[in-house]
């Protein structure tokens, strides 16, 4: 591996001299667009099939430029064949290796077409391709989830509000929170991908090609359900990116709530959860250490992600109709934050699977802090006792045990019964933790059978 | 109207002695949430009613306390009661307000709920009614670009790329492409309005209700389609708000072009068209001018929206679960959003079914720029002239224009004939932008045709 | 207090027969921009004496204009006279109402001046005078800091790194990291307040005045130090906002982190301080908590704050010169920002001033944890051990303390000998946390003696 | 140039049996780190010297530690060596390959260290070295706009409020508004400078390091000014990374406006500029077209700093202290915005420098517009109409040029004393063009004089 090549500044030189050089390499995107080779085939070889059904070209011609532009799309694969930063993008480099091969005819596929629908039709192909990846990679997170959940229904912990102790929760009910929410990413990326699926080919520079070609056959060539209504649309338009990249932002909010709890739960304090070796490090200068570096970068991760999606909507901010240059930059936007976030769900995966749960841990927790003052003061109030009064007399019980250093399952019944005659002696074994989480049986509830529910509804969405 | 009032620090007096002063007005909300007081109440009657409905309290309770809080809705809205600072947020003044009325039983309206799930349900309701009236605005916007699109199908300007002259394109072509960028914006909106449409309420802190309360019934009561499947998600999630903020981070993103577009187009340099009085301003010192302020301020306020949902999702970033004082932020930001982005929608309608259009300027300036140039190569290709040999001839036809003087529609039969063998007659009127535009007629194009179909298609999604 | 005033759309009715309305709202700035009555008296004064001193005006039209001025802004201050919606910025109402006084003469202020350089010269003073008030706050801040700093200095906590225990520190040391911080903030707000000191007065609206006005002689009456070096430039800057705004922004995320802290050391699991009754509140549902409400909002008002900077950086994108109305979004944004970090700042050291804190809690924790690794290791490096190799040995030890539930502080010399024959019996002192620390004593370090040194800067830096 | 390697996707495989390895991959950041090879062995190599200095290595261990590792630097450099993506960043490869060449003797360099203040060291380096870079760089294009300025101080052109000419200017006034932006951002990168011009060596982890180690010396080893007060405070802080951001997005917005400028006045409508071949590209469809690629990506490229600036403030938001590894993320940020930055200025440069400037176009531009109604105002005021009388008059002046298709230019002495008495004959001579710039000589204005006196102003802060 060479020093420097993947961050080198792009523009060598100094100005003068070389002016056209720094500037062409400037506006070149071929260090990055390259990757879009396999779709701006694909997407070429669907526009000379449809020259040929409009017969501007032969059928023949079609078939010779077909097979040109796999061979060229070999040649570059398999090392025979270089791209050169001299040619400024992916598509004038496939031009001229098509050209050497095919001579004059290579030129005649660039009838009817314009740079501007040709790269708007390999990024929404690119769109559609990552949120299939998107799919799997989600689904891996979620599966992950709802596997450790189903080992912890029984396996409480405090459930904190305020980052306090609140209310003893089963770690099933804690983790499935998640699988709902990346569900909701889910449907996001979906609904963007349908968004995606429509064709700009056809639509030229902006006002429609000079030939009378036919969109409809070109979108189905290339799988899209659908062909963008207006052409000057179809040219201008990123929403399907930025909705992308919003989407991703949403998803990586939701990955960096779930690290910091992985970080948190991690420390000694908490001792809630232990991250396997490959999903964390030692430290150089403190040999006991192990830093749960793969939760953190998860966490940190989403700033990048969030930057990327501001930039855009900044770089598309008040540009007038049709193409700007300005829109190149929708590239590495995209590309940057489709691998960060799919690098952040495969290991948020990795590191939800293989975590060791210290289930006593997290079941000591929910013995102090006073966990049981609401179901107390609900207690109250199913006898009658109005809901603010209740919460007086729990007020008072609390501050009494934090006076004198006990737990409120330290009370037995009498000493209940001295803060209100309301308290019966089943008050004792409502307030622990198990009898709490059992009474929230409601749907959505933190009780066993809600959580099963809970568990079996989250098996139909992930095998839906 | 006083000095100050609106943005005055909210945080009077020095550190010290008013410590705990300072710091309540710091944590509360009353300030901006008594927006949510019509909101608030409603949900407070379903509460009542899911509560009567579970045998917590009785019908006739659930009655007076029904008939407690519309009083205490009244008596604000007319003013026989005022909403005190005294008390953190419009839920406590609610319930001070309603304790005053009904005693002791006001309390047991709280049974069985948390300020977690109350809050979030508020939230819920106004992001839905928001989601309605960005319809009626987003349709007002569209209704007002296809008006003027009808009655400009002839009407031609040039087409830029790149703010260069590109090809003589429809009017009504160029402010359709609003119309679709419109269109993705209420379906996006839509969607959001989907998943805004689950009620939080049972979910209690985080936990579930510890009362077996019938959410679906609740759900019904506010007019929502279903319920969260779990609890610790409906006190923490704030998708629904982002997701808001990015659907609106597009609309003004659309707008914001469409703003530059119109900025442009009113200077003496475009001269394509003329802002209404009502949409324009003077200027203090230079009485000729007419300042597009509106467009410009739309144009502007982009970045607010934009700086809104970065704000937010900032906010979010990193929280554990479940809910946390920081997300208090969320009805701030989405206020100002939501406001700020009708405010635009309505002066955009206006501006745009009220601008002059000048379309002579718009014609002339068809004829300058070599329009036609693409138009004359497609011809050489049609021919049989390969597209890159094409391009080539019509650019050296452009540089003796250039060099000479002329312009396209100055060339003669033979003027092209000298430069190609290939043209012929009908190249003169071809190279026209009326004959330009009628070439033009696939699905999507800038052809007569093909835009009297995309008006059609409007007109369609439009009214369905 | 009414209810929906401070958040209400301003922008009412329906369009059509009150576009003209609707836009008039649209585009005014009463609304917000009233906050700089006192400012705009000021710069108007500055000028009517500048006109005098240009001949313009005679010495007497001067003194009537400037008392003129001052009568208007104390009616309006005492509720003798009411800014009116019906003109769009505080200037034309301060105009109309100095109009009243003092008839045609009124008129005469205007003479040379424009709206864009009036503007500037308001916004211009603003941030002079935050910048002042966030000085004072700064200092109250970093004074609450060194005050708790100087009663810590022998009280050790774990330092973490990754949200691991990594080193015993003191607590001083821990919270003077965040004392340098402020003082760095502190150095950009002066420097921003450098570059706000020049005077765009003068400039008019962006030619300059066509009036020969001693711009130096302006400036000086309104306190600047300078003026603008190019009348374009004057009234088309808006750096030193975006530059208050970025300073705030590096201020809400350092007061974001320690807001962080607050909030952990506040749990149960960490127990190490607990937010006085003032800055923390209770819960609605569980009686025995305390929230450290405040300390959450700061850090999520972090967010605003971003979200306002990338907002009024995202309106000036692209923005040609010199004035456009877009730019009007300065102030709301500002004036936000401004207030929020203010009351933060404010909130922040009443939280630290009144905090108490846990120093057994945090000791304790320094036992646990194997704090002394680090230093094991050093005592092998200094006593010849390669330093991997004493990281390895030390690895050892605390793998098998781990196996066998014991702490580094169980060990006995002997046991430390068993794996390696370089600890001396004098490696049982120094792991001890009292022991590391205090071998920190280099420039910066943890010790005693360089915490010392540390407050004695504090002390000067903050009195100098 | 291979496909697919500078974006590919850094995390292959699939999860599970290669989990380890995922996550690995996933927080090396050997991938980008790399760059700091230089910096890396510098600090290395004055922490070498600092143990010697403090006598826990030899002097001659020393040596043979510093020529080790500048014998691993050249080898990397020259290829002998290959960094490998097995070690997880460029830190871990050298001491592997430093280890490779002497052995035990290599590990001592740990001594006292840590790879907190280790990596803080290299990007105070970094980001010093770069300011050096941007400081040429914005005096370049400072250069270019100062000597375009200086050919051009009679060329007129107008101004522009509101996108709506307002008044004639100087082209030099309108270029040297950019000069002193540009003069403000390179302020503003020097103090940066100042602030990262600390030493954050010695340090080690959080506390300081555990030997007795001569900071300054070590510092001023590296040529750093100072050392950092805290040692938490040393490896907590990225301060210097954010403002270098929001520094670099202050310069970028300044360019994206002067960008827009350049595509503006390289439009047909305006046709103020070309931009040369070298900094424009043709179109592939349309030969004609010159597009001024290299301004639309400049202007589209301050999005993406800001991006880079908003992420990483969202990634420092609530971090506790000291160091976590979501700081890894301060890299790539840097990175590409200081590449993006500097290539922007560059390209900015030639741009300008090679424009060719129609100033005729330009001139007929101010004739047109009725650009010399604020002098006749002023002409009015001067001779003691009152300010809004006189812009009443001249508003009815331009009202009825603009109905009987004149410009003010085309009106005789008669004319202009049929609206009021008070013009003389010289009022025509006075509202042309260059009698309206001539009148504009105070400090700032676009008269020559004071245009001349920008540019000595300019030409001295340039040398100075």
């Amino acid at each position: 591996m060479g020093v420097g090549n993947r961050n080198r500044p792009l523009w060598g030189g100094r100005f003068g001299d070389d002016a056209g050089a720094a500037s062409r390499d400037f506006t070149a995107s071929i260090y990055f667009d390259r990757r879009l080779l396999g779709l701006d085939i694909r997407g070429s070889i669907a526009h000379a099939n449809t020259l040929a059904r409009a017969g501007i070209i032969t059928l023949d011609e079609a078939s010779q430029l077909v097979e040109g532009l796999r061979e060229v799309e070999g040649d570059i694969l398999e090392g025979r064949s270089e791209l050169s930063t001299e040619f400024e993008d992916i598509h004038t480099n496939v031009e001229v290796l098509l050209a050497e091969k095919l001579g004059p005819l290579a030129a005649r596929l660039h009838t009817g077409r314009s740079r501007n629908d040709q790269v708007a039709t390999d990024m929404h192909l690119f769109v559609k391709e990552e949120i299939d990846e998107v799919f799997d990679l989600i689904d891996g997170l979620r599966r992950a989830i709802l596997d450790r959940a189903r080992d912890h229904v029984e396996t409480l912990l405090p459930g904190y509000t305020h980052m306090q102790r609140a209310q003893p929760v089963s770690f099933a009910h804690h983790l499935l929170a998640y699988f709902f929410m990346l569900t909701r990413d889910r449907h996001r990326f979906s609904e963007c991908g349908r968004r995606a699926d429509v064709s700009p080919l056809g639509a030229a520079a902006l006002a429609g090609s000079g030939f009378p070609l036919d969109r409809e056959f070109a979108a189905a060539e290339l799988g899209f359900s659908g062909v963008y209504e207006n052409a000057m649309d179809a040219v201008s338009d990123r929403d399907f990116v930025l909705e992308y990249l919003s989407a991703a932002s949403l998803t990586m909010m939701h990955l960096s709530r779930l690290a910091e709890e992985l970080v948190l739960w991690s420390s000694s304090e908490f001792g809630f959860i232990r991250l396997s070796e490959g999903y964390s490090t030692g430290s150089s200068i403190m040999p006991q250490k192990r830093n749960p570096d793969s939760a953190e970068l998860i966490r940190g991760k989403s700033g990048r992600v969030y930057g990327r999606l501001l930039g855009l909507l900044t770089t598309m901010k008040g540009l007038p109709l049709a193409y700007n240059s300005d829109m190149q930059e929708d590239k590495e936007a995209l590309f940057d934050a489709t691998d960060t976030l799919k690098a952040c769900l495969k290991v948020a995966a990795g590191a939800v699977a293989t975590m060791e749960v210290r289930g006593a841990n997290m079941e000591s927790a929910t013995l102090g802090g006073f966990l049981g003052a609401t179901d107390a003061a609900d207690y109250l109030v199913s006898r009658g006792v109005p809901f603010r009064e209740a919460h007086g007399i729990v007020g008072e019980i609390v501050a009494h045990c934090e006076s004198v250093g006990l737990e409120l399952s330290d009370l037995g019944p009498a000493d209940w019964r001295g803060f209100s005659a309301d308290f019966g002696d089943d008050i004792v074994e409502l307030i622990h933790p198990e009898g709490s989480v059992r009474r929230r049986d409601l749907p959505g509830g933190t009780g066993p059978a809600a959580v099963g529910s809970q568990i079996r509804r989250a098996k139909e969405l992930l095998d839906g």
